[in-house]
C-alpha cells in the first residue's frame, strides 16, 4: 500500500504542564496525516468529492497507543497507510516515529458517504475500485 | 449595558509546559463568552440570523491584556459586555476575574453581516435597533 | 463502580466545517472527565500526588467510537467510570450521551507513575488499595 | 530588523463551521512564529534561557487584526519581525500573507523575565544589547 510522511515541529502550546504532548494533539495531526495522505496520492479530498460525488469520510473509530512521550522542539515524522478497505469503510493507520523509535501508534476506522437518497442526510457508499486502485500500490510519497 | 457572567473551570489541557493557561485558548473562552452573551440576553445567534437575514458577526479586531496567569484546577469567571454598537459594528469586552482580580481582558470588535446583493459573499449590514435595544438594559445575566 | 457526570455546552469553536464537533476534541473533553471523575470522588489529582506521592496516571492507550455527531448548541453529558483496576493500571470508559441517546464513547487506559528510584525518569508503580476503595462504590455524582 | 518567514498549510480541523480559519488558531500560530523567529535568528529559547539565565518571554498584550478570511487546503506565510526593543519588553509583529495579500496582522508585547531574588516567583529583566544585536539586522531567513 501507498505510503506518505510528513514531518511536524512540536511547539509549546502542543504540551502540557507535564512538558509532553498533550495527547488530543496527536488526533488532529493524525486526521491532518489522512488528508495529507489523499493528497500525496494524488486525489485530494476536495477531488475525491467532486469526482465521485461524495461527501466525505467521517471517522466512526479511532486509537492511540502511546509508546514515548515527545517535547516541545522534537520534530517528528508521521507515516501513513491505508491497512484495508471494506465495502464502504478503510482504515488508515498512522506511525509516529522520534528518531527512528516509533513513538504513538494512531489507527482510524472512517466511512466513506454521498447524500442519501431523500437528500436530506448522509449514507455510507461503496467505495470506488479506482480509489483503492491508487492505494495499492507500492509506490511512497 | 447587559452585563452576562460565564464560570470556567481550567483544565490541564489549557495549560502549557509552564503551568498557566496557553493564551489562544483565552480567546476561545471569550468567542464562546460572545456567544453565551446572546444568549442569555434572550437572543442566541440561530435566531438573530432568522430573525434579521443575517449571516453572522464574524471577528475584525482583537486584543487581550494579561495581568495574571491562571492555573488548572483555578474557577474563572468571566464577565461580558457590549461597550458599543457602531452602524453595523459592535465592540464587546470580556472581564475575567480571579479570586476578585481583573486576569485577563479581552476586547473585541465585530461586525454584522448579511448575504450581499448578489448571493455570493458576505456584506457589513446595520445592527438593528432592536438588537441594541435588548442589550441597553441594566439588567445582568 | 463510581460514576460521575458532567455536562458540556458544545461551542461555535469545537466544531469543523462540517457543522459537527471536530473529534480530537472529544478527547479533550474526557480527559477533563477523568480529572473531575477524581475530584468528584473526593481524591483530586494534586491530594492523589500529594497523599500517595506519584507524579500522575499518563495515557497509554485510548480510543473512542463515533455513533451519533454533535453539533454547536448541543448540549451533552458525559458519563464516566473506573471499569477495572490492574496492578499499576486502570481502565476508564466515558459515555456521551446527547438526548438520551449514547453519541459517543470513550476509553482510557492509564497507568499510575511515581519517580523512578534514581530520581531521573519515572516508573509505574501500584495502585493503592486505598484508591481502588474509593472508587469501589455504587454510589454517583 | 531581521526578517522571518514559515509557512502553513491550513488544515480541516483548524476551520470552523464558517468553513474559515477559528481565529484563535491565529493566535497559535503567532506563537510558534515566534519561537520560530528566535531559532531562524540563531537564538533558540532554550539556548537563551541558558546563556542569560532567564525563564522566558511570556504575553502581556496581543491583538489581532482580520482582513481576509482563509480557508482548510489555503498555504499562508507569515512575516515575522521584532518591531521595537524596550528595556525589559519587545514587541513582535506578525503579517499573515495569502497569495500575497495581508490576510491578518498579529501583535505581541513580550516581557523577558528572570527567577526572582527570592527563587519564588518571576521579575522582568532587561534585554541584554548582544540580543537585541540579533535581531538589529537586514538579514532575512
Amino acid at each position: 500500500m501507498f505510503i506518505s510522511r510528513r514531518t511536524i515541529l512540536i511547539e509549546w502550546g502542543d504540551c502540557d504542564p507535564a512538558d509532553i504532548v498533550f495527547y488530543p494533539r496527536y488526533f488532529c495531526w493524525f486526521d491532518a496525516s489522512t488528508a495529507n495522505h489523499f493528497r500525496a496520492a494524488g486525489l485530494p479530498k476536495p477531488e475525491l468529492v467532486r469526482r465521485y460525488d461524495v461527501v466525505g469520510f467521517p471517522m466512526v473509530d479511532t486509537r492511540a497507543i502511546f509508546h514515548v512521550p515527545s517535547r516541545h522542539g522534537d520534530e517528528v515524522t508521521i507515516e501513513t497507510r491505508i491497512t484495508r478497505f471494506g465495502r464502504s469503510s478503510f482504515d488508515v493507520e498512522h506511525r509516529l516515529m522520534r528518531g527512528g523509535v516509533l513513538a504513538v501508534e494512531g489507527f482510524e476506522k472512517r466511512v466513506l458517504v454521498a447524500k442519501s437518497a431523500d437528500g436530506e442526510g448522509i449514507t455510507a457508499c461503496p467505495v470506488p475500485e479506482e480509489v483503492i486502485a491508487i492505494f495499492r500500490t507500492d509506490r511512497g510519497a
